[in-house]
């Protein structure tokens, strides 16, 4: 397959020097479904990017797009502000009903709007009010967001020069593994809280990723994750698990922290929650935090009930048995083999991998050979990025409805684009 | 007609305390078409709030649906990322014909992320990136989102307060008409300027609304704006205008700022770009400000699809001529005469009102005042909010596409409302 | 007399280039006495600048410098932290009856570090404290100190620029004449103060210069002190008055604020505190504020044993009666007569006059004349300086003990040096 | 002997409820000499506490009482701004003949204000400027000031709470020995510079006290100390010795950081600078570092002339030769061998001691036993204080001039005075 790596004029016109996939994956896309892109040539592609975990159910999943469809065509409420909608009380309903009751979770849902930052500015807003402090610790390459709070809790050193203004009331701690294993867990962090002359002041909160994402693909030992928890306890810090893009399934569990047996304080869901790639988010808390005044913060569009249907439709058809739970494990258990086979074979060239459920990182230690790879894969029909702070990590996050044939395929693909560019 | 006041349960038991309309307009809707919404059972409201201005064409205008249909059911992308797809290149290319060129705009476009909020901080990014300064200033009664950026720029002192830390990096001046008429234009503004002892440290942008919506419907003079706009210039500030809840047509041209002649460096945008109330946001700024690095600000749905489609049909059936324009403008006239009319029998209670195209105020100055009529106008059939630092201003934001029928029966109902609760 | 413009070797070589006041008056000092300095080819100078307003009782005083050089020869503690001394003691009941007692404020008299910028620091922590909020309002061309924390509240560009971080935390109000009367004193202020969407977050406190030294001899009218105190009283923050310069009798009284009779909640005082210009300052307050803990604030010279001694002298000498008060005065009006002459004569010039006691300003319009002046009087035999955002208004700080002789004497200097440089 | 702890009236009426020290030591104290402090009933008190480390040379020690007489007597500049002065000359001809030439220290001196924290500005001030960065690096437990900038780099949580303000732009690494041996050296310091991920924005400098005296006497390691140095070098930060309590002989060496053989880039000193217990402090550094605007950072008090005086005199008469060096390093051993013995026969307390030159520090675990030493000591005539922060170490800074029997009188009566409150 050749792609004609010709960027249409008015998106070079046009369209801000900002953009990014956009220059990796150079072609118009026209068309989606299940695993699958299509630019206007015709040509597919196998999405193992899947919407940077937007789209864990697939593109334009049909069990979902027939309820949109239906509501749209029924002139349904589209923008609803923060009213109560049918759309709104269905998806809180089954919401409740899939995920809350079945995990004893007694999280009040808020709607700080419809993007993952929305959700973590919102997060920390309710835990500096209900603590009355201000510093949030985060970890080592966390990703959190773009907007000024979250993005004081993002490592990257570009993306944190973006704000333009020094980023404050946050400290960054050693994520799990970051000092090699040469390091007690929390030896540091708690020394700093014990000790009053640290210097540290006392934190509102502690915010996580189970497994980061943009990071590296970094995956906390749930004994680590629950370290965490009993140290957040111990010394009165409320623990917030960033779920945006573990969340809804990626890791197996719904929510990506079960498997350590921890309860957060507050969660952010977002990107998979609507299931059909529609911009929507959920800050979650528990009862007794919830001491917001009404409309102390709010949004335009928390009210997006389009993402409500597809939203109660993913969870109605994916969550009220362990069907999807056992089908990405199983499949998390086949990436794993082929990348072990794939590293096997590499090992001179510093490659390695990790990963939990269907999400997967291969590091390639060599400057540049990962970024390398993600664009011969694109040659042979692949979408994969990079992460980590050198691009060195591939990033895979095949939607969990692909099948076994997908994931081989994509898989070849990813072994082939790494013996061309060796 | 009767609206039976129970908040359905879910909302109560699930939904956080932040939740606000939903607590002024104590019903659950279903249906919305046009100018109205209706509630699941068959209450019909009239929408004067219209999507706090993302509805300027109405709910579930017909225009914008079928395309939509067409999108989803034929499988277009729905998530894209900021991936370049057809239904982003025709949107850009609508876009560019019937918005920029027509106006002789050489703005850039970026996709900042799908809310106002995202759409504020990634203009506030640029603005300090470009200058290498900090400060920004923005206005008395000034409302421009709830992320941690936008909110420093904010009037609103329990919005403020919420943040848990403080804001920085921001600084107030007078809007228009606020020291009542007594200081020529930009006096202390300029003076702190020009004072190289004034404490000001030099601001990298002035960001202004041109009718503050949130603020209480205050309306800024052309020649204010002309005298902005050439502080900025002189002064060496990027001048941003927030056309957020403004622009797409509300005050009748398509940018606000238009009718003041004058050209921002960087214009926000969400709320009606889409046409269909589903989120989407854009910043625009002159080309040799795009010093963006790939990727340097991001965001998961930067690129909703379907929103690109509806936002292209829109802009299709309303801006390839001026009929929109002439009839927003013709409409307000209209609102105009009955708030006249209306003011006139109420002297004696400090009502007043002021407006531009069709966003009008109407100031009812007794404590509490304000906040009743609107209580009783849902009760009758209307939908309308308070705006303003003490909920003081009643704010009419009726679709653009509403009929005169429809405008006379919704200002009937206000005026009926009123004497209620005289 | 001819000055020989050889700056040492050693200044040059080892001393910084942070060096400022040298550089104006390039020779070296050797001995002082009264209102001379004498430098060590025995070429005298009239000293109209009495170390920035520290030695308002001239240098070496006899008055003075008896019980030091008795204190000293008898071993009296010199260092003494904040230990209880019979020196401090001395100090402390004196301060009582000849300040305090008289002019019934019930202040108490905390030692927070021997400069201003201590005193200014200690009284912004408390005023925070108290408060429990964070905005500090100060004043266009306001003088504070060089610590990062009163830095914050100064208002000349260059000094702000070198804090190397933003500054934050603090909001300038326009200061007495600032808008050259075309606005309503406190009208600016009080509309941000009553509306609660104006964005000003509640202040803590107000600080204020009564004349402004540093910012080109600015004399805040009586009628506007009280002006600011009533507000100050209205709304709920804590009225902190900058002494510093000012205060010790430089106006006339004591305290410079006496005259508008108003009772500020909490006074710096430095300079010359001490009499004998050694590093002394405390920071006063009312009783009901004193809410601090022991060694909140702290620092190893807040117990300068000499600077007591001196100090205690120095009240005892003066401040037993009116005597310098009226003294003062009588003074000022022969400045001022002087001042009226020379400027009636230069009225093209653009050249003005301001002032109150023994502080007084000589503006000159022209860029870069003022310096011109100074360097002149310099060789004349007269040391003078600058002030103001852009150097151009001549300070003059006579010795309050300077005689009818010393003041023609050094008036007559400064109008030959304004005829030289014309 | 008996203390009559009575305190005096105007002390509890008039001075702040701020004040400290007096609290401990319950008398007035009215004479002072070498050694020894004497209260106004004539009870003699050893002073192992000597001004916080601010008479190193002892109470008004007679080398250099004789020229401070003597330069009063003769009216020579008292205050003097930072005008060129013969005091000030051969203040920096002596500090380059005794202190930089031979060390081969190249230093620039800046004369910042007189006391530690306008020092510990004046350097962040400068690193910042320099390097065009904000953050700057400080340990655990460090003490730098009280003043915002230098708080900021404070480790003691009361102290830090007592800003009012939150306190950015700084971060804080773990000290020697704080992980117990447990992680190498900077382990963690360096993998958060080498990752841009890890979120730690570029640092300006490093600010380390060699020993941390108010820290609780913990001193660092030389090894310790140079690794700290390559790993400014090698990562492009400045590297900041606060030698304000450790210089100036303490440690026996001029500088505290001799001993390890490392060349900061600016050093800080204050406290026993002018030998006289006056207020004087100097922040030295790197010629090429020496950007400052003439005034860009000014202060009242830069040119306390008598300090220079005795600053003069101390170098002259305890600087040019080794035999204050050599003496110190004996005293410490003597003092070292007495705590061991000491600690000897309380090991069963927990009680361990630690130190360098004659900077000593006993740490008694035990909830306020050490409060509850220090207490009896000055009953028995012993005057010592604890730090650490929970006031768990008693810390001894006898004068490097006190004598053997001094010494071990002092050490005599610690030991009663542990045995009395066992």
């Amino acid at each position: 397959m050749t792609i004609i790596d010709t960027v249409p004029s008015v998106f070079e016109t046009v369209e801000s020097e900002v953009r990014s996939y956009c220059r990796a994956w150079p072609t118009v896309f026209a068309r989606a479904s299940g695993s699958r892109l299509y630019d206007e040539h015709g040509h597919s592609f196998l999405d193992f990017f899947a919407g940077a975990g937007s789209l864990n159910y697939g593109h334009n999943n049909p069990a979902l797009k027939r309820p949109l469809l239906d509501y749209l065509g029924a002139d349904g409420v589209t923008h609803g502000l923060d009213m109560s909608t049918t759309a709104k009380r269905d998806f809180l309903q089954t919401f409740r009903s899939t995920v809350l009751e079945p995990r004893a979770l007694p999280y009040k849902v808020m709607f700080p709007g419809p993007t993952g930052t929305n959700a973590v500015e919102a997060a920390l807003k309710l835990a500096r009010k209900v603590t009355g402090r201000k510093t949030v610790v985060s970890f080592t390459n966390a990703f959190h967001g773009m907007s000024l709070g979250s993005l004081a809790l993002t490592g990257n050193a570009t993306k944190r020069a973006g704000a333009g203004v020094p980023l404050t009331h946050t400290t960054q701690m050693p994520y799990d593994h970051y000092l090699g294993g040469r390091v007690p867990d929390f030896l540091w962090f708690e020394r700093l809280l014990e000790d009053s002359g640290s210097g540290l002041d006392h934190p509102a909160a502690v915010i996580v990723e189970t497994v980061q994402g943009e990071g590296g693909v970094n995956v906390a030992r749930a004994e680590w994750l629950r370290g965490l928890a009993d140290l957040c306890r111990r010394r009165d810090m409320l623990l917030i698990v960033d779920d945006i893009q573990m969340g809804c399934g990626r890791t197996g569990d719904f929510f990506s922290f079960e498997e350590a047996g921890i309860t957060p304080d507050i969660v952010t869901l977002s990107k998979s929650i609507s299931g059909y790639g529609m911009p929507m988010a959920l800050t979650l808390f528990r009862p007794e935090l919830d001491l917001w005044e009404p409309g102390e913060h709010n949004g335009t569009f928390r009210g997006n009930n389009p993402a409500f249907v597809t939203a109660t439709a993913a969870l109605d058809t994916y969550w009220r048995d362990s069907a999807l739970r056992d089908r990405t494990l199983q499949a998390g258990g086949r990436v794993e083999a082929a990348l072990r086979e794939l590293a096997a074979g590499h090992e001179r060239l510093g490659m390695s991998f990790r990963g939990r459920g269907l999400v997967w990182g291969l590091e390639l230690a060599h400057e540049g050979r990962a970024e390398a790879v993600c664009r011969r894969a694109f040659e042979l029909g692949l979408l994969i990025e990079t992460s980590g702070p050198r691009s060195e990590v591939i990033k895979l996050l095949p939607p969990l409805t692909a099948s076994d044939d997908e994931l081989d395929e994509g898989l070849g693909i990813l072994a082939r684009a790494v013996r061309h560019t060796a």
